[in-house]
């Protein structure tokens, strides 16, 4: 009998796990200097958890069933919701909270280019700080991120802002903003004709359509876009173009400004967001969104607790592990190992060990022969899981006090002596 | 509304996942140094996958459903099956193969003191290899890993090996062995007479039921109780005790010989194990069975592989926090953060982000003020984060080119130019 894994999940052997896990500690490394804190959380939930936020509808596309004991259940496809619970039921956390995790989450969906069925996410968020300071914050963080997964260069980050976008609408005259709301965050799927169609359709004159897509069609650096929005606007949305252009200040302190720029097109669908939103795009525009985020201030009430501004953004393995392949940037991880100990005979195995022992206790990695194998097999063996330096036990060596300790990139060899042979090869 | 999570399961915040985390980095460490590689296999399988194995008994007490396309799926209960299924099918892996893993499992049955539905698990295998040598390192590196945790004194590790039990076992006559080791596997529960029953029952007479229990009851230092067997099996056995020796002389040259005891009663009752088994207890028998592992060489063939023997453990999370809190060294884990950034005004927010920014490059864990807040709000925030230093940027020290750098410990403060701050503070 022949067994597969499931379609959607994947197996990690040594060097595909290690290039993840460099990956992994380079994000966690660039999140905890800004002092994120690491968390973890169930990875199954009550189904209504994630009923209350996204909706029936986007429950379908998860591993939801009943268990065993009949309740309904739902493997999280996002920590969000989870985080929302705590929040709420956790009166006594210091705020501002800043919290992340990188774990793994769940879609039941088509699994095609970049999406699967089992993937890592990290979430990073900052709950209890509505100022401009904390979006500054949690942009930096994803530029910083971006930086040390040597991508800066082949992304934007595309911000926006909601309540400016709507300020704006509102200017122009429009007042179903939401509707007009959904039909932008789905223009990346039409053509020009096609959005202006759909934005009659939901009872937009042909004018206002138009002015709506001038809107979106606003994309650039962001103080130069701030100037065209003031002159659009003129005096209005004073207060939404004012924490604009203080974002702006700080992104530039921070040194990522030039990463960033202002997309009016960027709204996220998902109804939960309240201010800022942004999403991190490949620059050749092959790739789905590779992160996205925003401010989500009425969530946390959502969930029954107290009004907890939040601000974040989550990213998944899969989007940027193809970016960085095809950049050219992705660690590819050979297996390494400090030593490797080589007993020519069975009967030199006491040393060996002990060898193999003191080894370890001075923390390097190291490995022996577990499969009684010749001189040359062991070499090959040494030589397949990347060992830095083989010591060869062999009796006659032994008898004088003595190991020989092969360097395997040079070739070299030397004759150490049992005593100093620690001391020499750490 | 108010929203709960599961039982079974558990949040962990900043600090507890801090304490997790220096755990599974202690464990890891080790691990590492003997040459065992991270993996990353699926969170779900197939239900079949679990059914070859374990049969449909134990599947009940896993979290088993359909999922949307109709498969029968199993969020795993413990990795050993993936690993196998890999193995199985991947023919290019250099023998041995050393796997570790540390990632979530889940089981569904009821919850208890060290018993969750959800909970981390490591696994440490070695494929490939059926030595002694592979035995000791496998024990070898479990004592490791309990002297790391700072609980070696408070366990001790039984080993017994199934081959001995059953030669000793033949030599007392008994031809149903499988069916004795099921009772001796079930011994624990049992009060000596209702154990002498049990044999009884099924068919053994009583001299034989009392031989198997004088055979069961040998428990003690190694050496010691292997001359007991040799004197008890008087020439049989011998290959057994032949290995059971040299494994006896490898543990010596690690230095884990003195945790190992030998315990003719531990025969893990699954019927996979092939060799060596082996249960690490707590000395005062309060909690759970910490660990446990063996050899079993016939598993990867069962999953439709060639014959590749392996011989592993695992450990999970629940029960060695209990006793690494009974013990005391539990990891109190509080959370710290090297600087703290105090903007005194909104109008010093400028020079603030550049001092956070630079100190973030060189690697340091900063903080600032993201919620507007007076001076003595920000500083017990800084406090409550453990920050070792608050830099305070003030308008009138700035005029100078200067700001206070205050050392949250001792209290004292001192005038520092903006241009030394980053290299004073770091």
């Amino acid at each position: 009998m022949k067994f597969e894994s499931l379609k959607g999940f994947r197996d990690f052997l040594p060097e595909e796990m290690a290039a993840r896990r460099e990956i992994f500690d380079r994000v966690e490394n660039v999140v905890r200097k800004f002092g994120f804190r690491e968390i973890d959380l169930p990875s199954m939930e009550k189904m209504e958890l994630f009923e209350v936020k996204s909706g029936e509808e986007l429950v379908d596309q998860t591993y939801s069933f009943e268990d065993k004991g009949e309740r309904k259940v739902t493997l999280i496809p996002e920590q969000t919701p989870s985080r929302a619970r705590v929040l709420a039921s956790e009166k006594s956390l210091n705020q501002p909270v800043k919290w992340y995790s990188t774990s793994k989450r769940w879609r039941y969906e088509q699994t095609q280019k970049g999406r699967l069925r089992e993937f890592y996410q990290t979430d990073v968020d900052i709950f209890g700080a509505d100022s401009v300071e904390a979006d500054a914050e949690i942009i930096a963080v994803l530029v910083e991120t971006m930086r040390e997964l040597d991508v800066e260069d082949a992304v934007e980050v595309l911000i926006n802002d909601r309540n400016l976008v709507e300020e704006v609408l509102g200017k122009e005259g429009i007042q179903d903003k939401r509707e007009v709301m959904e039909v932008i965050d789905d223009r990346e799927k039409m053509s020009r004709k096609e959005f202006l169609g759909e934005l009659e359709d939901i009872g937009l004159d042909r004018g206002k359509a138009e002015s709506v897509e001038e809107i979106v069609c606003i994309s650039g650096p962001l103080s130069e876009k701030l100037r065209e929005l003031e002159r659009l606007v003129s005096g209005d949305a004073e207060e939404e173009l004012e924490r604009m252009k203080e974002l702006k200040g700080l992104l530039e302190g921070y040194g990522v400004l030039g990463t960033v720029k202002l997309d009016m097109s960027i709204v996220r669908g998902l109804d939960y967001y309240t201010g800022l939103v942004f999403e991190v795009f490949d620059k050749k525009g092959e790739l789905r969104a590779i992160c996205g985020g925003g401010r989500y201030d009425e969530l946390v009430e959502l969930f029954g607790g107290e009004e907890v501004p939040a601000v974040g953004f989550a990213i998944g393995d899969a989007v940027i592990e193809e970016l960085m392949r095809r950049e050219g940037v992705w660690p590819e991880e050979k297996l390494k190992t400090d030593v490797y100990v080589l007993p020519v005979s069975k009967s030199v195995r006491t040393e060996t060990t002990e060898i193999v022992n003191d080894l370890r206790d001075e923390d390097l990695v190291v490995e022996t022969d577990l499969k009684d194998r010749n001189v040359s097999a062991q070499l090959n063996y040494a030589n397949s899981i990347g060992a830095e330096k083989v010591i060869i036990v062999g009796e006659r060596d032994l008898e004088e006090g003595k190991v020989t300790v092969k360097d395997m990139e040079s070739g070299e060899e030397k004759l150490i002596s049992l005593e100093e042979v620690v001391e020499k090869v750490k």
